[in-house]
């Protein structure tokens, strides 16, 4: 087999370049996969020499502009023809990597890998995928968190599909469970959107256990949870938010008295473990599930370390023939209508 | 200033009768209001004998039917024309009380007041409001949290307007801070219905800060979060599973090593005082605004103590004269157009 390499946006996160780097340097020693650094090609050498990273399969491919997370994602789109964006995702298109990673302006991240890389065929809108910890100490995966808004109800069929395929070959579950996100768990509750996809979900070859509804996400009892983009944005950005609450007034309550502060030094261990699990940068990205070719979009706060496993799930990804899989499964489920 | 009663559904929740008769006693004798505890009688009487409860304010009336957390709403309301739901209703619909707390079925109970209290002059739909804890210590309160679904645009101004009043009353702030809850600040980001009421919106004499994400919830930063009741029940029960998987992972982290079981034990009033501020049960209930009269929401775990808060909300409510506060604005801004 020859050496995957993955194209990384070197400045997109809010730490770019260093955090990006420092991933790409990490994956390629950790995993022997080439990694090629997009972005301005003097700040990438530069924080590149403050590594030890002689011998590693690393590469440089310059591009002269720079997207802003504040900007608009049209308009940024149509502007910046030498964005390291559009540059590191056109490597997928040309074949020249397997994948992307980029922690930049997520939409426009979105948009460009829609429009340079395409749908697969059968696919009607590309989904954003993320994943949840759970306390069963498996994964959730949500789709969409993102992608699109005032979804149909064939469109959250083609979700579900794309969803079990990338649970399947990523967590190694042979029948993972299917749940249609809702505020109930009868068939009936829920607005028209998720009525209407619940009864075509019934009638897929999927494991479709039902309704699930929001705390139900992190019990680790449903393995892929479809919903609106909308929806699925809104719940991912609660819990992060509500993780980063926690973390906070955590912290408070221990630098409280003298003795919760020695307590906070004894278990700090615990503390920190606890941290990793609820903190969202650990999870190494969400997929753009259904377009010609593999995007991970990052969290723009990632560190080192979630560009590190960003860059190893698009390996995984890629290995997993993913999308050769979902393309299969849409033909399957649109020849059985 | 004549005694208020409260009405309480006594057979509502997972803890019914013995947490809505150990939380009447309780706000009877904190707050010296009169609770009317609603129910069958034998056994409300039964469990109010384990209380030292002679000299107070409560009253029991009997109702000779439950309705269960699993039934469905409409039916159970069709066929039970004696539920302890209905009959504490009524008691706020005859005016022999000022409101009514349940932690029972809660599409039942809101179904249950829409139908015997009507809605105020001016409301198209009653919306279900919940607190959320934030970092800064102060309330934010979601409005709608699972009263409606597939929400209109002018239905969202007028849980704006609603939510406006409450959070004005109960949390004693002058001009409360409106968002509406979105995936991204731009006026332009959303769905169709987040982009039709955001004009609406700019267009009241509300303190309209624009479009919140979700993770704004819990800074402090916005007071009243507007959102479709799909969204905001999927919001609330995501962050109610959330607090209770992060309270577990923390647990086990913390009952690891003999190191960090030592650091619990000295810490262990910071945990408790943090699982307390992320427990959802004590923030005393979800009030149905919009409705003629007083209706209140518990958790259906609730225990002693978030039904003696929800009694406390239920007499503030009634107090601050919310209602007659909201006819008044809805009137208002009815007027201006």
């Amino acid at each position: 087999m020859s050496l995957i390499r993955i194209a990384v946006d070197a400045m997109g996160g809010d730490h770019a370049p260093s955090a990006e780097v420092e991933g790409a340097v990490q994956a390629a020693r950790a995993y022997g996969v080439g990694v090629v650094l997009v972005g301005q090609r003097d700040l990438i050498a530069h924080e590149l020499a403050r590594h030890e990273a002689r011998g590693l399969p690393l590469d440089i491919v310059h591009a002269s502009e720079v997207i802003s997370m504040e900007e608009s994602a049209v308009r940024a789109i149509r502007k910046k023809r030498d964005s390291s964006i559009r540059v590191a995702t056109q490597l997928v298109a040309n074949g020249e990597a397997a994948g992307v990673v980029s922690a930049g302006n997520t939409g426009a991240v979105m948009a460009t890998a829609k429009l340079e890389l395409g749908s697969l065929p059968g696919v009607d809108r590309p989904a954003l995928a993320s994943v949840f910890p759970t306390t069963a100490g498996t994964a959730a995966v949500m789709v969409d968190v993102g992608a699109n808004v005032d979804c149909k109800p064939h469109q959250l069929e083609q979700f579900a599909i794309m969803g079990e395929v990338y649970y399947r070959a990523m967590f190694a579950v042979q029948r993972p469970r299917v749940g249609l996100l809702s505020i109930g768990e009868e068939a009936t509750k829920g607005n028209e959107l998720v009525r209407e996809a619940h009864r075509r979900l019934k009638e897929t070859s999927l494991n479709f256990i039902g309704n699930v509804e929001g705390r139900d996400v992190f019990s680790g009892e449903v393995h892929v949870i479809i919903c609106d983009g909308f929806i699925g944005n809104v719940a991912l950005k609660i819990s992060e938010g509500m993780a980063e609450a926690v973390t906070e007034i955590l912290r408070n309550a221990l630098s409280g008295t003298i003795q919760a502060k020695v307590g906070y030094v004894l278990s700090r261990q615990a503390y920190e473990d606890f941290r990793k699990r609820v903190d969202y940068s650990e999870y190494g990205g969400a997929p753009l599930l259904g377009v010609k070719g593999v995007g991970i979009i990052c969290h723009g706060r990632s560190n080192g370390n979630a560009i590190k496993n960003a860059i190893r799930v698009a390996m995984e990804f890629s290995h997993g023939r993913i999308n050769e899989r979902i393309e299969r499964e849409l033909a399957v489920t649109s020849a059985r209508k």
